[in-house]
């Protein structure tokens, strides 16, 4: 009874040597189980996305020469594994985007991706030329349709595309996807949707294969699966981890039952997300010690939370640095969030820094009122201190910024944007607020005070966000119409919502464009972060 | 005797009224002066490039309700102007990059891009359907092969494309081509290649019309030009300046005299170049002032003398921050080349708030030798200032990096790396002397002293750039070998370079891609700039 195995791996851009190796342990390791066949995620060999590392002739030649080493290793067992290959012609781009079918210690067939997706994050016909002929693969008496991700996701009426690969392919036995499909909350839906839809319209079991881990922004769930020709889930594997499991073909054709998982809720699946997304920044960057700035508001505290999950409370470095403008309980709600989660942290006051900048600037200040320049002179000495403690002892400074502050504007550049990895910024405050509650769903492990007090820069004496800012129930609602789903003023005024806000609110997103384009890299867990998969012109006008 | 019109205008990306109202008087000075037609750069209509304003439904409906109401002023004039249109099928992207046929008061022919650049800095196919019907367009018994930038340029054996427009086309009479083809210093000769190259393959003569102006990191030279069937240029149009220009079309093809321009040098191209991309950059935005450090170095110096074309001697504010290792020439030189340009300035010594910073991290950094760390925190803090004047007066910063220090992270983030705009940072240091001297070439406007010190950033005793890399004169060859030119350190070594730098250099080049990320928009003048059209993950692995 033939055996597929299914290796969910996590491979690190760029790194062909680690990727290779992980590829041939896992090979021998579902030979040694008895599996005719493995199936690796896509450009596994070099991890996704490589971006223009493509461009170099040398790195396309170690990836082909890993492929040509890992084919040693077929000797008992079929491999499909994604990368690269080079493409004959003199016309059109130099390379494909490939699946590489490897058996008997060569490789029998190169499978090109036919449907290239150039939208959102991806941007994959910057590299690679689409495929036009098509041939199914035979191993061992089995017609596999093997397509690479986007393949199969041109089941719409309204596709992007006027090919289809699936269409030519359709004498085969079962499909195989192997795919790099990034995780959003509401990816995991749509990608089941779209798998059943296959195997309904084709009639044909699938079996999907795709990345996890994160790289860089990108964070890749895997939830990798099997799905028999009568729509039953055969095998499910978890979100967020390596795995290597199996299915036998038999159970492809004639499941009884159905093994769907349990789906987990989003705030779970952003939790872990964001907590693979932090772990994986570290240990794919050679470090292991974060550092943040812990004001006592919400933000800084769930930032604190996740990467002392991701890193280890030992290895995270909190720093308070009250100004005169701080609050009492700034302070205790800090401490005792700590105390919740076992963390030293330090203090450094910024009263006296400030003065001797206010000093030196009186000068050139010309008794102009106070406006945001005193702001975000604090903020900016912040930046300055977790810098220099992040210069001094190697700890990467974590930023702590919501969505709805970047959207706005509402943040010091070069002070509280400062960091080398954005962890919540792709999370509006109000999912702030939910993912804090879904932490503590069992127990206070963030203070309670600290979710329940009105949030505040604590810039100046007595301000509140809502000084500024419209309520973020209202102010998220609109941000999410118009950064996410492109609905202009006009579109978002017949929803209801009051003309002059939608206006503010619009404003503030557009001026400020210029902030965004220096922000850290932002862990992206929504269908449309800020940074990778979002391009707006910084010196425009427009007004939607 | 027909006469057709160039129109080489500046738009602003997004501002579709002031575009049309700009379209509409040249439109109307052309018809004025007797043209027969008048021709706009590709996207003419939002500018280029929009991004994904695109994504937009009511920003592409402004764009067609704005062509709708040019209509409107062609009753005595054909006009063809580059605007987005709407794919009428559900299948494939949702919009063309479109050319519009306007005349006598209707649009009566739009044709769409057949090759749509997606490398580099465009990612067209990211928002476009290419074409693929072809029609020659009939104005005034001229037969016209009408096509949009990229749809010549597949005239190399070697074509990215499968697809040739003008080879569908060869029926017509003469060639137009409207075009958002941003400058770089090899750009020029390169497109006059092309362009000849399809007069002496198609036989036919072309009118070529290029948008100028600069868009944020992108600035577009224009250029635009007519090229008679025989080769010779009849018409050649100034760079980097809106123009309307004519040509008679008898001209086009019995041309007895070429007008090609006097080919402007390099640096000359460079500088003006980078005037106009900071002219736009203010104008654009709505700002008048400028704010930059002056270090006595010749990176500052360079900037603040093409601010003050750029703005005017009273727009520009060169502040000099010294340390107690900033050496008497530093004040002194920088003293002279204000003198030289006219300008004010004003000093604010860091030392104090130096002492201070480093008194409340005392006790944080545990008795560690000193490192990056107090360097940083100089650099930083004069960061804060400059952030601090400019967000007191509305100063907008302008960054001084050159891409020597881009490219080795030579640089401290969130201190001389703050910035709105990167003047000079897609010039190596080398080019930044060459710079200089041409500015020097009449008279010393820059001080001979900036010239022939070493360069030093002082924030340490004695410090030279030296100490930590190696002669720019060889650094600068293997940066643009690596950066430019996707060349690997086994290739880089083949050319002679002493493998132990090769390997510092790209070393260096990989671990600082995380500055890159958070830099200003960097003023692109060469084939390959950081930011826009280079894309190297960030969490990745590789020795290329």
């Amino acid at each position: 009874m033939p055996k597929i195995a299914l290796a969910q791996i996590n491979p690190h851009v760029g790194n062909i040597r680690s990727n290779l190796d992980k590829i041939i342990l896992y090979t021998n390791d579902a030979a040694a189980q008895g599996a005719s066949l493995v199936v690796f995620p896509e450009l596994a060999i070099c991890g996704y996305p490589p971006l223009d590392l493509l461009h170099f002739d040398d790195f396309v030649k170690s990836c082909t020469d890993a492929i040509a080493e890992l084919a040693s290793h077929s000797n008992d067992i079929g491999i499909i594994v994604g990368g690269p290959s080079v493409n004959p012609s003199k016309e059109g781009k130099d390379l494909y985007n490939s699946a590489y079918y490897i058996y008997q210690g060569e490789i029998k067939q190169i499978v090109n991706k036919t449907l290239l997706p150039t939208y959102d994050v991806f941007d994959e016909y910057r590299y690679f030329e689409p495929n036009k002929s098509f041939n199914i693969i035979q191993h061992e008496g089995i017609k596999i349709a093997l397509t690479i991700c986007e393949d199969i996701w041109n089941i719409a009426d309204d596709s992007l595309y006027t090919q289809s690969p699936m269409s030519q392919l359709q004498d085969a036995d079962i499909m195989v996807n192997i795919s790099a499909s990034p995780f959003s909350y509401a990816q995991l839906n749509i990608r089941s949707e779209i798998l059943n839809a296959n195997v309904l319209k084709y009639k044909m079991p699938i079996i999907y294969v795709n990345q996890c881990g994160a790289q860089t922004e990108l964070i890749f769930d895997g939830g990798s699966m099997a799905i028999a020709t009568n729509g039953n889930h055969v095998l499910t594997l978890n979100e967020f981890e390596e795995s290597l499991s199996f299915v036998f073909t038999e159970t492809l054709f004639d499941s009884v039952k159905s093994f769907a998982k349990t789906e987990s809720t989003q705030y779970e699946l952003i939790h872990d997300a964001l907590i693979l997304g932090i772990k994986d920044y570290f240990q794919k960057s050679g470090f292991t010690k974060g550092i943040l700035g812990l004001s006592g508001g919400i933000d800084s505290a769930l930032v604190l939370y996740l990467a002392s999950k991701a890193l280890g409370s030992e290895n995270i470095l909190p720093v308070m640095m009250p100004s005169q403008y701080s609050s009492d309980h700034s302070i205790s709600d800090s401490k005792l969030l700590c105390q919740n989660l076992g963390i030293e942290n330090k203090t450094i006051g910024i009263k006296d820094i400030y003065d001797e900048f206010m000093e030196k600037l009186e000068p050139h200040f010309q008794n102009k009122p106070d406006n945001i320049a005193e702001e975000n002179i604090q903020s900016r000495i912040r930046g300055v201190l977790l810098m220099a403690m992040s210069n001094k002892h190697g700890h990467i400074l974590l930023n702590t910024s919501n969505k709805s502050e970047l959207a706005t504007g509402y943040g010091t550049l070069y002070g509280d944007m400062c960091g080398g990895l954005s962890v919540i910024g792709d999370l509006y405050k109000t999912q702030v607020y939910d993912l804090c509650d879904y932490i503590n769903r069992d127990e206070e492990i963030i203070p309670t005070n600290i979710l329940t007090k009105a949030p505040s820069a604590e810039l100046r004496p007595d301000q509140k966000d809502s000084d500024s800012l419209p309520d973020y129930n209202i102010l998220d609602v609109i941000l999410k119409l118009y950064c996410e789903e492109n609905q202009s003023a006009r579109q978002i005024m017949e929803k209801g919502f009051d003309a002059d806000i939608v206006k503010k609110i619009l404003h503030l997103v557009n001026s400020s464009e210029y902030k965004r384009k220096q922000t850290p890299p932002i862990l992206r867990i929504s269908p449309r972060a800020f940074g990778i998969g979002r391009f707006l012109p910084i010196v425009a006008s427009y007004n939607l």
